[in-house]
């Protein structure tokens, strides 16, 4: 099986949520929307818009031979036991899910630091609203995610090695990805933070140095952070500068 | 089985979603939070943030034998296949929990059109952003999201009946409350939209008449829509104030 990811091709975004995984698993797997040609590019995510079975309402997507799946959590989801980075039995699999479900809603609230008002609109036109989103976030949601991240990653009985359970999922994956986007987004903010919740940022080393991980991580694969994804980069929102 | 939801008391909210599932889906459940006594109320529910095994990051949490699970969507993921508000093949549970997910994002947009700053602050103190974000919400993100639906709506092989497949789902009771909802929070502009959606309206009303969604209604086990809700009716963020 060759998996194919629909995703936009400039950003890491939602999509490298996915990609982590397909790393990490070992899959085969084509970044269709990043190759030129015929049947690919931006033009071929577009058209599965509008597949008449299951349209997504966004990507990322990912195509499993006969499959269209979207929604960053249901892709892992899906791909978690195939790919032996989630537990098998229900219960396992909803709890990761869980923590998945979560990571997203985080996930929403990092963006919306710097789109409180709109996401069609440039950030510039919603620089105050951003200030007073921000402040918010770096006082209050971010050390309660954290919080909650930390007790979880605390509490698993088989160790602090992982999230969950005693083996790699996806959850350390996309832990590993808020991680290293909240550095780049708020360096100060996570600094402090870093001394708060240890266990994260081994968490994020760890992860960091797995050779697959790695190697993506070195490769042109791996789109570098910038200030047009979900975690951007605007002093004046960081801690440090208000 | 008696399943136990944990949800704050004098709101709809995310918890409302479950609620349908299961009183749609003939289950026995106690609504732990709205019962007084010892092991009930809301130190009941705030005791299982405490839990060791799967510590929920907020509510709604339910429980089902030795299972504690979190997270709207995953808690319907769950309960669909037991309660029949689902399919079972894997393809039509991805697909039905996709839709919920799409769902859920809808929420948090609706959400913040009166908390666009801060969840933690009053909609007083952030009024003007508020206004900021409903004109955008009205204008663009809602029927961006509702054309997205009536779409798969339309599109459905089995008939304009349900949102997918020729039997009731979990995604039918929440697309009636996500409407049921809009038409309290922003009457005017869903009027509007009610002639532009008129497959997800007819469905709205089908959902209303099911004897078992009409009986919930009409019982005090359904809260009312209030401002401290999802769902809030402020005049001046609707689109005829504007």
């Amino acid at each position: 099986m060759v998996y194919e990811l629909y995703y936009w091709p400039t950003v890491q975004g939602r999509g490298e949520f996915v990609r982590l995984a397909l790393e990490e698993g070992g899959a085969r797997y084509r970044d269709v929307a990043r190759e030129s040609g015929k049947g690919a590019g931006i033009a071929a995510m577009m058209r599965l818009l509008n597949d008449l079975e299951s349209p997504p309402f966004a990507p990322p997507i990912l195509r499993a031979g006969r499959l269209l799946i979207g929604q960053t959590a249901n892709i892992l989801h899906f791909l978690g036991p195939r790919l032996k980075i989630a537990p098998r039995a229900e219960a396992g699999r909803l709890w990761t899910h869980q923590l998945q479900l979560t990571i997203a809603d985080f996930l929403v609230e990092i963006h919306d630091t710097h789109h409180p008002v709109a996401g069609s609109l440039y950030y510039e036109d919603q620089k105050k609203e951003a200030r007073r989103r921000a402040a918010d976030f770096v006082k209050n949601r971010m050390p309660k995610f954290l919080r909650y991240f930390e007790k979880v990653l605390g509490q698993n009985v088989s160790g602090e090695r992982y999230m969950l359970g005693a083996k790699l999922t996806y959850v350390d994956l996309s832990m590993f990805q808020v991680i290293a986007g909240l550095k780049y987004a708020f360096p100060y903010a996570t600094r402090k933070a870093a001394r708060k919740y240890p266990r994260l940022f081994a968490l994020h080393t760890r992860i960091q140095e797995r050779p697959r991980i790695a190697a993506y991580i070195a490769s042109p694969r791996r789109i570098a952070f910038n200030n047009d994804g979900i975690f951007r980069h605007y002093p004046e929102l960081d801690a440090a500068r208000r």
